[in-house]
């Protein structure tokens, strides 16, 4: 039995994160498949380990539970050169996550849900389409950033970074084209050079 | 001019936040008013300050600048008793943050703003009946665990709780009533009871 048990979906960009950042640490664990859409995120079992019914969750071995991707993979790289010593580049991390949470994977990740998961039913036609607008918003946000630097917080790759590569690199997969973001397609391309980088699925 | 100039707007709760944190730590900082509704986050010199074009945002007296709530009051928390010290602690604050901003801000303060701020007109009266069901599903999130422990993370306060003060105790602007959640009632009343509490506004 490896130190953590993670909870999840590996066609979740929210729960590859882990996934990479583990590779890309060399750190070991186990993995418990889950399948949101036949409903393994509202047993009571799942619910009494994660109350917010969501995926990925990260167990420790003495039972305490960990939710939320980007406070999951910040816990495992502590003491890493994945997380910045300088406070200020520490801020900068988690102002990145935050976007990513708040600005980024409502639109993209949704939805490419709603395209890959879904198969983009009729009845969710005008949703999907109302998230490319603030997809596109977030991906020049990011292009504007990447266009000056070569990770989101400097030059260095932090766990901003496979926080942002998650659903960015499969963005095209809910209708996001990348052609006009030369500054982000450079940074995919770093993102796989990575020693220890695996892909998703 | 004290070391932080904060940009923000008084009546958003992700901008108390800084201000109620400020207080409890007794921070010194400059405030600009910032009217999101008037376009003032959309100009050139703004937008050169946050690419996202959003407030709060914290500049320091060197030019950098932070964006994003909850990133921000962590950095100006930083080595004070409102973060721990304990790494699994300080990753269940950033857990509790993610979830404000994904499964709580969206739903509570949109609402809210759609009805303080917009005056619940008519062809958004249907995105906020919608906001309802998920608001009241991150309340009882926060019920449960605050049925078990004074404050989020367990005995301390830390700066998730500040996170989810600012809009959970504006929530009955939004259509939520607190009613059926006596342990965030108790938790809001334990909130004003700390040393420097300042009301938003």
């Amino acid at each position: 039995m490896a130190q953590w048990t993670i909870y999840g979906d590996s066609q979740s960009g929210n729960c590859y994160k882990i996934q990479l950042l583990c590779a890309l640490l060399g750190l070991d664990y186990d993995w418990v498949e889950v399948d949101i859409l036949a409903g393994d995120t509202r047993t009571d079992a799942f619910l009494a380990k994660n109350p917010n019914g969501k995926i990925p969750l990260l167990a420790l071995q003495n039972g305490q539970t960990l939710s939320e991707s980007n406070a999951i993979i910040n816990y495992l790289a502590a003491g890493s050169a994945l997380l910045p010593q300088n406070a200020f580049e520490q801020a900068k991390v988690q102002q990145w996550q935050f976007f990513e949470q708040y600005s980024h994977e409502p639109y993209i990740a949704v939805a490419r849900f709603i395209a890959k998961y879904l198969g983009l039913p009729e009845e969710r036609r005008a949703e999907y389409d109302a998230k490319q607008a603030g997809g596109n918003k977030a991906l020049k946000v990011m292009e504007q950033q990447l266009s000056q630097t070569p990770f989101l917080v400097g030059e260095q790759l932090t766990t901003a970074d496979i926080s942002l590569f998650a659903y960015t690199h499969v963005a095209d997969e809910g209708g996001f084209s990348l052609t006009h973001y030369p500054a982000i397609q450079k940074w995919l391309s770093l993102m796989r050079q990575q020693a220890g980088f695996v892909a998703m699925g």
